[in-house]
């Protein structure tokens, strides 16, 4: 997905968001602001909209010193969806259909997205989520695609998303390989935050050698670019993932709120939609 | 007030409301908005927000050269607030204390700022405000330097807010200035609106010489800053009137609802506050 106008003030409040947790004064801030002016200036729209934030995160982190503005409120959001994998467990224990209820709970924890705002009601999105209709709905060709697919290869997006990401994992019943940021982008979830809830034993865990929100492929490392052109099965987390991947050819499924109205309006639907998108239409070749 | 580093994304914002309403294209729009970038690297943060404003909307008009993008919703916002007078005018005569709920229904009208928000909800923002305790309460001032005051000079804000403003002047029952923008800015009145919301009869009604939001008291025109300075008592409706004179010294009551955070946070009141504040304390020698 290419980046509209309508990003260039988000990109500036997300700048100064970051700057804010990096402690940065209000004239380190004003230097940081000026600096994301000179590359949005540079920046071209047929980019996506997370080649911008990379940019915009690598300035606040070299400028300011710091490595990982994120890595508290990853923690703590890592350690309040804890408090509530029990409770997700048994949603899907209880469930009629319990592949779908873990999607859905999926799609739930997609709300732990400090790119879009810095506050959330997690409970209150799990209760909505759980009730809510799709806007997009590829679940029979998701369920399908899963039944026949020998591994699934999981993009991961934030950190406390993980745990939610963990219960769909745990019903899914596939070998999975989960797949976080090479480094610390606002609050993707790395190796660390991924292990924190408690992935190790039921997945795989890779990361895709970059510190870009989404999965900028040129960025990616030669051993990630293998896993994603062998897999057989795609799960996509989050809106930057679909920014970034939208347009690939891959057996890929999009799992996601649409939590701006830039990408609502590319989906095609309402802001605070939550999205099942089958992607592997743009597969060449696919059946 | 200074400007903030949080009104940078808000202006970007802004140049972007801006420019589609003037049909721009998107190459046009991406134009202005290279331009606006440019001017957010020059500006200084000891400027006011409106200073940047009225820059941004110079070059749109100039650009895009239309002289007057908000031309059609200020006529939409004056005939809507015409068809609710009679029940204004019915609310006051109705209030045990019509000053009180004339200057309510004026600070109502205050919701109807294009700069913040292209959509509000008129009727239930005068249900809300007609209930809603003031943030900040000067009244007792206010009334008190009323009844001493020989005239009034009112800051009128913007079109369609002009035919509350029109209800408080009837019931101030004082001589009246009312002081319009010599120019088209935002959705801001100017003569035309002012008299297209009925207030020819009921005051004087003159321009500032000066088409940026607020009042720049350096780029008005000599005969409105004799005005100013020989003002017994003056009322300042909205945003930008706060910002660009809260510390100027003058005899002057600020009637707004703080729509921005920065503003709000300026005056120490939550966001969707209703203020009627006593400038008067800024002035040097007053009683």
């Amino acid at each position: 997905m290419r980046t509209y106008l309508d990003c260039y003030p988000c990109f500036l409040r997300q700048a100064l968001e970051a700057a804010r947790l990096t402690s940065a004064d209000e004239n380190q801030q004003y230097c940081l602001l000026q600096r994301v002016l000179d590359e949005l200036h540079q920046f071209e729209l047929t980019s996506t909209p997370p080649e911008m934030g990379h940019r915009i995160h690598q300035i606040v982190r070299r400028e300011m010193g710091v490595r990982d503005p994120y890595q508290q409120a990853k923690v703590v959001s890592t350690r309040q969806a804890l408090t509530l994998y029990p409770r997700l467990k048994a949603l899907v224990a209880e469930a009629d259909d319990s592949l779908r209820t873990a999607v859905r709970l999926s799609i739930a924890g997609n709300i732990i997205d400090l790119g879009v705002t810095q506050e959330y009601d997690l409970e209150g999105t799990i209760r909505r989520v759980l009730a809510q209709p799709f806007a997009i709905d590829a679940y029979a060709n998701f369920r399908e695609r899963l039944a026949r697919a020998d591994g699934v290869l999981y993009l991961a997006d934030n950190a406390g998303e993980t745990v939610f990401d963990r219960v769909l994992i745990e019903t899914m019943n596939k070998p999975v390989t989960y797949v976080v940021k090479g480094g610390p982008i606002l609050n993707d979830a790395t190796r660390q935050d991924a292990q924190a809830a408690g992935l190790s034993p039921v997945a795989a865990i890779v990361d895709n050698g970059c510190d870009a929100p989404g999965t900028i492929i040129r960025l990616c490392s030669q051993e990630f670019r293998h896993l994603l052109a062998e897999a057989d099965l795609i799960i996509a987390k989050g809106q930057a993932n679909y920014e970034t991947l939208s347009e690939t050819a891959a057996p890929i499924f999009f799992l996601l709120q649409a939590k701006c109205p830039v990408i609502a309006r590319s989906l095609g639907v309402p802001v605070k939609s939550i999205v099942l998108k089958d992607g592997t239409l743009n597969t060449k070749g696919s059946s």
